[in-house]
């Protein structure tokens, strides 16, 4: 069985933006157990569009298009897939009724030419878009699948998980899908990682591979089996040699994310958290918020960007905000025990720092990030210098300070006693 | 003319990588005036890779390809367009005295099977490879022009550039390269935009093409004439009808964003600003503080989750922390008043609302977010509905925030008397 993807856009040919569906999708077919063997970008044309269809349906079982289904003139893509079918395309009331509804609880009130966005290959079924107007539709003809599914990844990636994959299990009932574990890293780089799992990355199944994020590691551990049990256990015993060799800095697995994990260790123990941001700007609150039910354990985040408010709101000593502009450990300690005091919170976590592209000090240049942890136990603050642009270097450093928060968590479970007060590393 | 892209890789469609190659051709094709009118994405695999330069080289005037060219034996690039194009392949002293330099100055020796790589299609013409072994190649015939490059963007951008970029130009002397404007909106729903340009969308030179973002839309224009100045004034024509229409909406062009532009007019104009973030979670001072330089006019961000740090920091009153748990246009308005006092700055903006996924009240459903925005002037409440996730609705209320902020600096500088106090919408 072979699949093959279209991405369906004039942007992507002008290379305005990156196709970031067609990887995503290749991965995950790949997962469920279906090979693809082309994938094409179109523009927003008919007869080249319509084209690519019969061809891609000439030879392929499966064929997934993505993008131009939305209300405008050269959204093409639902009208050249009915015409390389023979198909007349229909209104459908349901998918309709699906997009008023959409536009109700905006309290909006739909266009004209949204219409559009619900005529439906006949025979046909309507995909249900959950966060945009466009709904996506598939039709199985001659035992083949065609589908098209929205641009945006947002309205794309629920769409296909959804309703896409479900249907593609039940037409090609013979798939062997492969088992994944995700183990997810933070704290250590690349590099070691390569060196740690060496070994375990030439095997073929399971396969051992790492990725490197922005400021973490995930590694992939998949294999491929007729009977299920026996690819999740050669995944485990995969797993399990791996977490014995990089137990300090495996944080979770799969969907965990840093902030979801130290937001359930927080929630479980009672416990409440303030953080006091400058070089990170408001980025750490963010990832730490991202987490439902944050609000449990989360009590205030103070972006102290201006050295007045990191006196006044946070109690940082005049001589520490004088020290290379406020960019010291002094200061990233004092701003963690003084949100702490202020929000009433049992821990304090602060960032300070120069983000750029420009200014930083002799001693501390552009990319440095302080960041400090205070509790019950005392504090501890630990320096980094980054390279990057500014978000990266924001990004980088909320990272850090999460993934410092984390290994502070781990260790208190362990030591009941805590690390020794003022602690600089 | 036309142009297509093969992107060779059985890894691609693995989804294991990013093709990033496509995308930078794509962009730099555009801009020498070429169109690229198909990219494809083919595995490591000689009948489908031939098939592929067949029908591509049937098509298009320019055929470019990237990845598959290294010694192993599933790098069939070369032969694949060698067989499309019934031509033999032929070993190349030149090419290979290059790789053995390139062996050379890095002290190593190349493997027997190195010299697969300076196999030349007869009548081509080498390419230097100067980060890698695997030199490129392009061949003329018939008026087209076929090349390979190496798959490493750090080995195909230089060649590229050096090598394919002039080659191009000599051969197709009459290249008009596009000129492109982009303007920038939100606060306005991508079908209305739709509405409002829908006969400036029909026109054939310039373009013009609306693609909806997160939170905004950009209108691309682009317009191709032999005459610089003539294809500049067309582009400049049409986007002056744009923002006639549309001057409520426009904040900004090309690399404009919402926070950079109202960076920039609080920077001129002395102002500076504090956000009190609830449903936005510090989302809204990670925008706002992504901005270079922007030490000048952010003072501080208060991320107030509980409603004690809203009460007791930002001052807001009992009554309205108790109704719909503190999502309402009161807790909002307080919210502004209170941060900007707090911090002593001209502005302050503020967001409370339900992100989700769980929560809300009978009056405020999940999604629900309040903006509000106090200066000397007074202050103004808006409220708004999203749907999607739980960083969805922070993203779409921190985006909106921005919107209030510049729709109220632009009334600002139209009307010196500012609006008038309390303005609830």
């Amino acid at each position: 069985m072979q699949a093959e993807i279209l991405s369906v856009g004039t942007e992507l040919l002008l290379g305005e933006i990156t196709d970031t569906n067609a990887q995503y999708i290749s991965a995950r077919l790949r997962e469920i157990g279906v090979s693809v063997y082309r994938r094409e970008t179109i523009g927003d044309n008919r007869s080249r569009l319509t084209g690519a269809f019969r061809e891609a349906l000439s030879r392929a079982s499966l064929v997934i298009a993505t993008g131009g289904l939305g209300p405008t003139g050269d959204d093409v893509t639902a009208e050249c897939l009915a015409a390389a079918l023979d198909l007349p395309l229909e209104f459908h009331e349901g998918a309709w009724e699906d997009m008023l509804e959409w536009f109700r609880l905006r309290g909006r009130t739909p266009a004209t030419a949204d219409r559009k966005q619900a005529m439906i290959i006949r025979g046909g079924i309507p995909f249900r878009n959950k966060n945009g107007t466009a709904p996506g539709q598939a039709i199985l003809t001659d035992g083949k699948l065609a589908c098209v599914l929205p641009g945006p990844p947002r309205e794309m990636i629920p769409m296909f998980e959804e309703h896409l994959v479900p249907l593609i299990r039940s037409t090609f009932t013979d798939l062997v899908p492969l088992y994944i574990k995700n183990l997810k890293l933070s704290g250590i780089p690349e590099s070691k990682v390569g060196e740690a799992i060496r070994d375990l990355m030439d095997s073929a199944n399971p396969t051992v591979a790492p990725y490197a994020g922005r400021g973490q590691i995930r590694i992939r551990i998949a294999a491929r089996h007729t009977d299920p049990a026996e690819s999740r256990k050669m995944v485990d015993q995969a797993a399990d040699e791996v977490k014995r060799r990089l137990s300090d800095y495996i944080y979770g697995e799969d969907e965990d994310t840093l902030e979801s994990v130290v937001g359930e260790i927080m929630a479980r123990r009672g416990l409440s958290i303030a953080v006091a941001e400058s070089v990170t700007g408001g980025f750490l609150s963010h990832r730490l918020t991202n987490v439902p039910g944050s609000s449990r354990y989360f009590k205030m985040g103070v972006v102290a960007y201006s050295p007045a408010i990191k006196a006044t709101c946070l109690g940082v000593p005049d001589e520490a905000l004088r020290k290379d502009e406020a960019v010291n450990a002094e200061t990233a300690v004092s701003m963690a025990s003084g949100v702490r005091a202020l929000a009433g919170a049992k821990i304090g976590v602060a960032t300070t720092g120069f983000a750029g592209p420009t200014g930083g000090t002799e001693n501390e240049p552009v990319g440095t990030v302080y960041v400090a942890v205070a509790d019950e136990d005392g504090t501890e603050v630990e320096r980094y210098v980054y390279t990057g642009s500014r978000t990266d270097i924001k990004e980088y450093g909320a990272g850090r300070a999460l993934y410092v928060l984390w290994r502070r968590l781990m260790k208190s479970r362990r030591s009941p006693q805590g690390p020794k007060e003022g602690t600089v590393k």
